[in-house]
Parts: structure tokens; C-alpha cells; sequence
């Protein structure tokens, strides 16, 4: 089987949140044009997508909601709750902490770490913030699955060397920095500007952006 | 000229970033082999994706620094400031005035607006939160140009229209919840969860995923 494309997974993760709401709201049954139409994509495009991982509509009759939110659910491992580590207790740390949608979707920070005396043994939303010189040992007996980095640029090569050492296979890295982690661990990182960055686009070339 | 996807904009954010790094180390010139592998893409798109905007590499010779990170902030807007206004001055919102990305990029949030009484009048790093009572009135006298909405998923359609009504043509939504507006206004969604999931799906299925 093929790999899967970065664009790939984030539509998977934009049709389970539609299909979570629609099954909140009582749906049965969707098309490919509906999930399309409200996730800006084609149908085709839909299709091609759920594809990948078997047929689970049947032509005419559309996809059964609840089927297919499981089954995304399923393939994305968004039916589990993962462990997860915050290191850096900053601004977005402490926002991240306490994110509606990490929490709904099995991803609850649970255990923190910062560097700062002040802030080591606070608690903040219900986690109580650990010593990060100890963030090696504690990642290893506490088993994190993934590390939430919220550190500045010049310390997150050197913490995410250490959360590896400590076993960490997966890091959401928010540092304005490239990071190397060796084969067998999965990196992303996130940059809040990049779309208000594509506001800026669109304003400046209002003819060439995509449509609102 | 054809319309420009999102995948290339948002890739051109990270060749902008990409080039301010290098210029800031020194670097003169830039090959699209060397930029390509900074951004975990093909060189062949590096090509294409300049290419839409005309010609500024010379073959065999590479790009200037200087000149090609020019031009890509003039196309992505990124040599202006541009005004922008916060609504919801919670724990992202919070995080959000403080955030680095936006400071150096042109997009410091120099106004905010929240509707409890708690916060209003209060400054947060040294932004005054105003009354979100007066968000038609102040986002049409201070002519705000891109709006940053933080706020519960329930407010965010009622928030956006009276934006929308002060004449915001640009907002970045952070609710999770997908938001209208008419023609001629542009809004983006942005969902820290997406990353996340990702990794999720990594580790679900690592023979699938793309690589570390």
C-alpha cells in the first residue's frame, strides 16, 4: 500500500469532525457531494480519499455516518486516548493545556514540564507542572506518546533530543525551528502565522486567492 | 493567471521563512535543490511554485537571497503591517498577542476585544481590551484589517457578521466551527488540533505515514 499524503490525513481529520457533528445532529446517512460541499473540497476528491482505505460507501445509497466516523476514527487512532507531555509552560503552553480540541479528541495533556523555578510544582488547568531536568526519566516511566513542544526556537533541538532519549515517537513541535529526529520518530510542527499569512496573500492578490 | 491553491501559498510561507533565515546567516544564493530540501519538497516544486509569479532564478546560477525573499514577501504582503484586531482575549487569545510568528511578520494584534467585564479595560502585553459592544463601531473607525476570532464555537457566526459588518475583509478563525461570509471576504480556519492527529494517524499506522 502506498503512503499516505500530509494533505490526505488533514482532509481525514476534517471529515471525522464533519461527521461527528452531523451524527450529534442525528444524521443517518451522507453523500460524497455533502462531505465535499462542507469541506471545501470535490467529490471526486472524497472518493478518491476514503479510498485509500477500502470502500465503505455504496453507490447511490451515500456513506452511513456513524460506519465511517468510526472507521476514520479507527485509522487516525482517534478512538484511543494517547499520553500526552507539554514541555514549555508559556503562553501557548498554557492555552494548549487547556484546548477543547486536544481534550475532545483523546489528546489531554497530562503531564508538564518547565524549566523555570516559579513555575516547577504549579498546577495549572489540573496539571501540576514538573522539574524538565528530570524530562528524560519522566518520559520514560510515565510511557509519553507524544511531546508537545512550546519552547523557545534556540532550546527545542536540544529538549526534543532528550524526550527521544526518553523513548517519544511522536512531537508536535510550535518552535519557529526545523528539528532532526532520528528514523522511527514522527515529527509535525505547527505555525499559527501560516494562515493569517495566507490572508495576507489573498488581500494583496485578491484575483489569484482562492475564494473566501 | 490561474487561480493559486492554499498548498502553494502556504508553501511559499515556508520559502519566505526559509530565505529570512539564510539571509540572516549571510547566505547569498540558493539553489532550488537547497531550498527543496529545507522544505520537504521536490525541487521541481520549488521551480513550479516560483515559476507562478515569473522567472527569478537564474539556471545553473540559483536564486539571490535577498532579491527572491523580496519578492515573495511583496507577493505574500508581508512588507506592510498590517492592522490586526483580536476578539475573545482568552487562553489562545492571550497567547496570540504575545506570539512571536505574528510580531516579526506584520502582524502584531495592536487591538482586542472581549465581552466580559473582568477583562475589559484591562492591558494585556500592552494592548487595552476593549468593549466588544463597540466591535462594528471601533473595527470600522480604527479600519481593521485582518481579524483574529477567539472565541467559543456557539459566538463565532454572530461575532464574524458584525465584523463583517464594520468591514473586515479578512478574519482567521480559531472556533472550531466552519464559519460564512460574503463574497469579497476572506476567513481561514485555524485548528491546532490538525497536527496532532497526525501524528496520531503516524503512529496508528507508521507504515503508512510519510516519513519522520
Amino acid at each position: 500500500m502506498q503512503r499516505i499524503s500530509d494533505s490526505t490525513v488533514h482532509r481525514l481529520s476534517k471529515y471525522y469532525r464533519t461527521l461527528r457533528h452531523m451524527q450529534e445532529m442525528g444524521v443517518k446517512t451522507v453523500s460524497s457531494e455533502e462531505m465535499a460541499s462542507r469541506n471545501g473540497v470535490t467529490a471526486a476528491q472524497v472518493r478518491k480519499d476514503l479510498s485509500c482505505f477500502g470502500a465503505f460507501g455504496r453507490r447511490g445509497l451515500g456513506y452511513n455516518v456513524a460506519d465511517l466516523k468510526r472507521n476514520i476514527g479507527r485509522i487516525m487512532g482517534l478512538e484511543r486516548t494517547w499520553k500526552v507531555a507539554l514541555v514549555g509552560v508559556g503562553n501557548i503552553g498554557r492555552a494548549l493545556i487547556d484546548y477543547d480540541q486536544f481534550r475532545t479528541q483523546g489528546f489531554q495533556i497530562t503531564i508538564a514540564f518547565d524549566s523555570d523555578p516559579a513555575k516547577v510544582g504549579k498546577t495549572i488547568h489540573g496539571v501540576t507542572v514538573r522539574d524538565e531536568a528530570n524530562l528524560e526519566r519522566d518520559a520514560a516511566t510515565e510511557k509519553v506518546d507524544i511531546a508537545v513542544v512550546a519552547v523557545p526556537a534556540a532550546a527545542a533541538q536540544a529538549l526534543v533530543d532528550r524526550l527521544v532519549a526518553g523513548g517519544v515517537k511522536a512531537i508536535l513541535n510550535f518552535a519557529p525551528i526545523n528539528i532532526k529526529v532520528p528514523d522511527g520518530v514522527f515529527i509535525r510542527h505547527e505555525n499559527m502565522a501560516i494562515e493569517i499569512e495566507a490572508l495576507s496573500f489573498a488581500m494583496t492578490n485578491p484575483k489569484l486567492a482562492r475564494g473566501s
